[in-house]
């Protein structure tokens, strides 16, 4: 990853060099590319290549006399390894954040940053007392990295009506009267996921999430200019985007910008950088702050999204019970790593399956405990009886993206007691917000306990949110919705798609978490405000009965499970091996009591 | 109430009389007193003196050509009843809110309000375009109302150690070196139960709250100026506030205010009148907003609170099983407000009971439907066979507040399927709530969920949270923790006590609610991040075994609910009459399925 001839030591001299010419004593290096996407392509991994991190998270800072790197918990042992001591302080970037370190070093400096790569929000998170910020004309990094790989420039490819279920003129149609009504005369369009749905377009930019780099203006009549080379685009990628959609260089982005002089612009200061802000200010438009158009209406699947997520979640059902499967059969002795390729190559079988959708977490034992585990070739753990399995993965299909979490007692000794105390605790969490029915107007943050109660009884809990919003062939991580112990006024609505993955992690043991994909549904409850909501589930595929304890069940929940088995048997079984489909009716037979 | 030999008709002209006087076109009455608490003294009716509407949340304007009353939806009808239609619109506060009508009706025009009586977050919520508002030397009111009574000067009585369980000295040294770790001199203390529980004083200035009006300077130092009358002060009282201590005069607040000058004073934005801020400000002080700083310690009950709160409960589940019990003897045929009459005597048997915590909701059939109904002599109803009754009251003893709910079945017919599922549901959430346990830093936000998944899973719900704090021997509605589906970013800490009031409503039939006080204590289960915290059930009152269907019962509701009606009569039984403990015996009886 992100190679280079440059000596990684090297690497820090040069950018220095480079910021003294552009007349600044440092420099902030964040992880993400102009788009502040989750994941960046080889030529944006700046991060990587001058500190030698190449976690998914982070940012670094660099003056003359000294210089770190910043990375949350998840991260900490592998910033240790990969970034050179003697150059890099290593930091913690909530506990100890890069405003203190900077008001500690940098007081009367002149620090610069790349404004195309920065967002308003996380200038703001920046400023130290006697600091200047400084955006700069060019990045002192790619300055310094002379052999930076090219940009990404594969086809873009057209994401057809029959995946996409409306046309883009349709969209931007609604989203254009959309910013009349709130008196505003265009929008910029920065996130690429926002960008590939608005336009119905895919890429291959990246890994794991099938976008096309580029930008958008969005105008409040519906048309749009869209900045991307006219040489990737591939057949059909015009016809899709329909009218009203001009092609234009990213070359001319600025001056088109200049174009909206007097004009109100929204902005959303979170996903779209500074560098806008500052071309829209300077031409004489207002920006308006606001939240992306795009996220709410992305976020609300239409029929034909919600029959893609359902055809997607099919294929990957079959996928993960042949993977399951196969463990019983030669899963021992098998390493992390291998198991990822394996269950890759079992989605492969599928003709529809594009790519993961994010790298699957491989976990035996203990390292199940880290919920961000990422298993590495040569360091993994390999299967053993009388272990726990994590397994948390999903794949990108043209009609859907999915996310699924499976935990597996491996051997045939039976687990302690208190796994599948554990195992039923937080089955029993996931059991009870896929039951619940909810007003209109309820957000997800409200719901969050419902996975957490049956832990916290007995004193357990877990240390992340319980649920995230999912594409449609797009990023697995999506919002606005989500379901976490931090409020976020988002409601929850009928098309919108969560996951449900409560967990459970002992240090040193093991980690537990049973993750299903989720559709927001009416309900045929109607309250005096409207009809309740519900959930259907997405995701089929056996959860081990050999981690639950019957006795911790109730009825509903008894209930609950037995008739998930008798549906992913119904579903599943037509579609594999007569020997996966009698592994299928022995794991999903009834529980009793 | 409010009584006045002025005709009602007369009063808005004698006020814009006494406008004009003043320099303004108009002025802003607020329902709250000097104080901003929950019950004002009726020389503190200004609203009903000029209105008539006597609800006890709401506000009126009056302009030269226009006038208009706000309240919420609780009080519709009872302003429509109350108030001259030909003098004053009747509009809602949260739909049509008074800075729109304000807007409609007031440009260009000068608004007098009296910045004794408004707090700054009011202050903010009324601004409007193009209207001017403008803090008033003299209140127009008052000098229009030319028999209003005079203020309370009832003793203040000194709140003893042997239920304080701290003294002034020590609670005001503690808040003084908060105040300093903050970096402030001092804290305006304005509202009256702070005042009442940082000096260990009571009073009998309002109904239902036994505060003394008043208010202090706490300094950084722990000592403290108090504005009160010295005249009203009884025997003990200097002797509980102990040394530090100084009475000073009313008259001599802005004196004492101006003092501060150069100093950091915390001021309350929500429960200080603007005064304050504008008297401190024009002295040279720099007023720091803040919380009260005895919102939070007068919210976490020490152990002889906590003891006195059990003592109250006891007390007072004896009265309520005698007025249950007296339902089943002679209940038929009483109006409402007979039997608030009856449950406050039988309270009153106790010489330890002062008054009720509020005035209590005594609701037959229909009337039940409105949460806050409050029944009046001669237009109550009568309770009768085959309607479901709810009765939520509460009492003030020396040593604690309470507040309890039933929901009662009236007569020897079954009740019908419907009322007793949505009973059972509701029933269902109190039980959840009773029985979670949660990790130290919950917010009683986070919990709400759990009061309404029962009814929600049948598209029921109710449109009020689910609990509020509440006094010892003070407010009965006490912030600053609640369990409500609003966030609100205040953990549940050891020590507080919370109310947990499901309910439903059926409009026009009946309503449903049961409600418990809670305290919240150290469960014997640790977690990750510390001991987890439970509920400790502070009410004891039998719930209607009639209205539940036990099929709609899991194991552990059921056992719940007998363990808890087991615990009603231990309890309960040994301090009431022969007749009494048969009944409880009959009503306490285990259920099975």
């Amino acid at each position: 990853m992100t190679l280079s001839s440059i000596p990684l030591n090297e690497r820090p001299a040069l950018v220095r060099k480079a910021c003294k010419a552009l007349g600044v004593d440092g420099f902030i290096i964040p992880r993400g590319d102009e788009y502040l996407g989750e994941y960046v392509a080889p030529c944006a991994e700046r991060l990587a290549w001058l500190t030698g991190f190449t976690g998914s998270a982070g940012l670094a800072a660099i003056l003359p006399e000294a210089a770190a790197v910043f990375s949350d918990g998840r991260y900490t042992v592998q910033m240790e390894e990969q970034v050179p001591h003697d150059l890099w302080e290593r930091r913690h970037v909530a506990l100890e954040p890069l405003s203190d370190w900077l008001a500690e070093h940098a007081k009367g400096l002149k620090i610069g940053y790349d404004p195309r790569l920065v967002s308003r929000s996380m200038l703001a998170s920046w400023q130290a007392a006697g600091v200047e910020l400084v955006p700069l004309p060019r990045n002192p990094i790619d300055q310094a990295w002379t052999d930076r790989p090219a940009a990404p420039a594969g086809p873009v490819v057209p994401q057809k009506l029959e995946f996409s279920g409306e046309s883009s003129a349709d969209k931007r149609r609604r989203l254009g009267d959309a910013l009349r009504k709130a008196g505003q005369d265009a929008a910029v369009i920065a996130d690429c996921t926002s960008l590939a749905w608005l336009l119905n377009i895919r890429g291959s930019d990246v890994p794991l999430t099938p976008v096309a780099h580029g930008y958008a203006i969005l105008h409040a009549d519906g048309s749009a200019e869209w900045f991307v080379s006219s040489d990737r685009l591939s057949e059909g990628v015009l016809e899709v985007c329909g009218p009203g959609v001009t092609v234009c260089s990213p070359a001319d982005m600025a001056k088109r910008l200049e174009a909206l002089k007097g004009r109100a612009v929204r902005v959303d200061p979170v996903t779209t950088a500074v560098w806008f802000d500052t071309t829209l200010a300077a031409a004489g438009a207002t920006v308006v702050d606001g939240t992306d158009p795009c996220t709410l209406p992305k976020a609300i699947k239409n029929t034909t999204e919600q029959d893609g997520a359902r055809k997607a979640h099919a294929l990957d059902g079959v996928a993960m019970a042949r993977f399951l499967h196969s463990l019983t059969v030669s899963g021992i002795g098998q390493h992390e790593t291998d198991l990822v390729t394996r269950l890759d190559g079992l989605r492969a079988r599928s003709a529809d399956y594009r790519e993961q959708s994010f790298d699957a977490i491989s976990a035996i034992g203990p390292n199940g405990a880290f919920p961000h585990y990422r298993a590495q070739v040569g360091h993994d753990r390999v299967l053993e009886a009388g272990s726990v399995y994590l397994i948390d993965s999903g794949g990108q299909y043209p009609f859907g993206t999915t996310d699924i979490t499976r935990t597996l007692w491996v051997g045939d000794q039976e687990p302690p007691a208190h796994i599948r105390e554990a195992f039923t605790r937080v089955l029993k969490g996931n059991i009870a917000l896929s039951r619940i029915r909810f007003p209109p107007g309820t957000t997800g943050h409200r719901l969050d306990v419902l996975a957490r109660a049956a832990l916290w009884q007995v004193g357990m809990d877990y240390d992340h949110g319980t649920g995230h919003g999912i594409g449609s062939y797009l990023s697995v991580h999506e919002g606005p919705q989500n379901i976490s112990p931090a409020p976020r006024p988002v409601a929850l609505e009928a098309g919108m798609i969560v996951s449900n993955e409560p967990g459970y992690y002992e240090p040193g043991q093991y980690g537990i978490r049973i993750e299903n994909l989720m559709l927001v549904r009416p309900s045929s409850f109607k309250g005096s405000k409207g009809t309740f909501l519900e959930f259907e589930i997405l995701s089929y595929t056996p959860i081990d009965y050999r981690l639950i304890d019957v006795a911790l069940f109730n009825d509903a929940e008894l209930n609950w499970l037995n008739a998930y088995h008798a549906e992913v048997q119904t579903r599943v079984s037509p579609h594999v091996e007569p020997d996966v489909a009698a592994w299928l009716s022995e794991v999903c037979k009834p529980l009793v009591r």
